[in-house]
């Protein structure tokens, strides 16, 4: 990796804190634990940000894009232009993405960290590209291990630019045509579930071509890792560099440098907690920090909440990507720290305690 | 009821509407139906609005106080001078639902239909008092049939405000000890459910406390209702009237009037919904204007939900009330609307569609 102290650097979120949090909440003005979750995650943002009063949460979005050699083998519903194409249509603020951001008041930032494509002339993209898409994985690992080590850096390199900007609320979202399958191969390698339950319809592929996409994965799978895939847990490091994404590898490395920074990281859908379980099997510190935004339909996002014991906060049947999930939790979170911040005390509004 | 014509002058949302929208939400930049049950809002919403581009929401709640004879009979946690001191801690801003109201541009109104206490000096609370709360149901029905009268005229009421003042998404909450017993009670009548079942520890009782709910409701039910409950669906005027709150029969009839000018209404917790269910056994095409705020940790709230057949947005595990649960949905309905309005077309964005 390319910062070698990474693993020592990133401590878990104080305990202390956790402690103060819940003693707080528990004398604000209502009913014992009545708030549920929302109790629980500002409990979390407290332990994360470690102080008494917290400013109001700062809040950006990272989309990393990045395109996939293994589309090449009929693995997605939809072209691979498409990850040029919807780029273009994240600067013209014409997504879903950009929709919510902007109600919600999430500073955007698009990376290119691997799109098959030009994008030289364009400003407001975060040019980071490594490389015109992965290697087709099936012929080859789809990252060398220098590839791999700049994909991480450009992610620990942005959380040191999101912890300069002030973000305590970060989301990570991605765009590439393919990445599902990517998903699907490091969720069978780090859960050991087969990958017919870790491999969904992506963007809408129908029976038979999501047989078709499962089929890929296991070559993949047995190419590379055989017979020990059910023995031993393979180095994540080489799970990321064999079948993971450009993207994948950036969220990986944002994921990293935004726990060393002590900022509260929100996952979306399938990819990013991909990156996220990644990051956890790499520094398992890093848990504390992280939000699971939404629960995805894929079928491998239930597999990877369970190895990182993340509850989502939200559960609307999305399977859009871009950060949306992640982005469409914010307001809930941020709902979690006002009321931490601005209830009233029974003590200071005369209220009566419960009987017994 | 007050006006006995709102019966006639409720017309179910528009199909022909709930049609184009979702024709339009399947030419947005997205893989189809990836937005999940945001499509399902959007669609819901444009049913209500019937128009082509809505402009943003102007987003309200109303909470509804008032007290409860029943609490004689030591059915609640709390001592019933809460309901007074929380209806302080509202004007004061101190409360849960301030700090989500303020947080998400939510107008605030407060409504004291029935608190046993004098507020007569107290400017921004909306007077509408009844009566001091209502009678203790195991001496006699909580209501008279004028009192209940009044207490729907005040929710028809305020809702004709509601569409005066120009909003088009309201939240309905409540404040009242003792009213858990009160939508325990409604929901065993409405739903045929035993009140083992619609019941539970309400703000917070413990065990033996809520084995003594339960044989109150268990005695009320018989009294009035006896050997018939478990036969004929019981009349909901009388329900309303005998086992009821005057905060329930208010926004009964809010919610009455909400639908019949076309304002989309959420509910919040066990209580609204009791409200709200009452309203729809009444009023059959209020469902469509209906939208669950959350899905309440109270276990009579899911016995509500299926008999409206609504889905919950949220499930955070709350159990507070005020219209918490249903105001923290609002940004979830508004990211629906935003996203319905403002995400770019295939076409206009020149992004590729699924193959075939």
């Amino acid at each position: 990796m390319s910062d070698s102290n990474i693993m020592s650097t990133i401590e878990p979120p104080s305990e202390l804190w956790l402690a103060k949090a819940r003693a707080h909440l528990d004398v604000l003005t209502k009913p014992l634990g009545s708030l549920g979750r929302l109790e629980d995650l500002a409990a979390q943002l407290v332990s994360i940000r470690q102080r008494e009063y917290a400013e109001p949460l700062r809040k950006a979005v990272y989309i990393f894009a990045a395109d996939h050699g293994i589309t090449a083998e009929g693995v997605s519903a939809y072209p691979s232009e498409v990850t040029r194409q919807m780029v273009l249509n994240f600067l013209a603020n014409g997504a879903a993405i950009n929709v919510l951001a902007k109600l919600h008041g999430v500073e955007m930032n698009v990376v290119d960290v691997g799109v098959d494509a030009d994008f030289d002339q364009i400003d407001d993209l975060l040019h980071r590209k490594v490389r015109k898409g992965t290697r087709n994985m099936i012929q080859e690992p789809a990252m060398s291990s220098d590839e791999l080590t700049e994909a991480l850096g450009v992610g620990l390199d942005l959380a040191d630019d999101s912890k300069a900007k002030g973000h305590s609320l970060v989301a990570v979202g991605e765009m590439g045509i393919g990445n599902t399958t990517a998903a699907s191969a490091i969720t069978s390698l780090l859960t050991r579930k087969p990958v017919e339950l870790t491999t969904g319809k992506g963007t809408g592929l129908n029976t038979e071509a999501l047989q078709h996409k499962r089929r890929i994965i296991e070559a993949v799978l047995q190419k590379y890792f055989g017979e020990a895939a059910g023995d031993i847990l393979p180095d994540p490091v080489d799970v990321l560099r064999i079948v993971g994404g450009l993207e994948i590898a950036a969220m990986t490395g944002f994921i990293l440098g935004a726990a060393r920074h002590g900022i509260a990281v929100v996952v979306d859908g399938f990819i990013s907690t991909a990156a996220a379980a990644l990051a956890f099997a790499l520094v398992p510190q890093v848990r504390g920090y992280l939000f699971a935004g939404h629960q995805s339909e894929e079928p491998g996002h239930q597999a990877l909440l369970d190895y990182l014991e993340l509850r989502p906060i939200l559960a609307l049947n999305m399977r859009l990507g871009e950060g949306t999930g992640a982005v469409l939790a914010m307001p809930i979170l941020e709902s979690a720290m006002c009321l931490y911040n601005q209830m009233a005390t029974f003590e200071s509004a005369g209220v009566s305690e419960a009987k017994d």
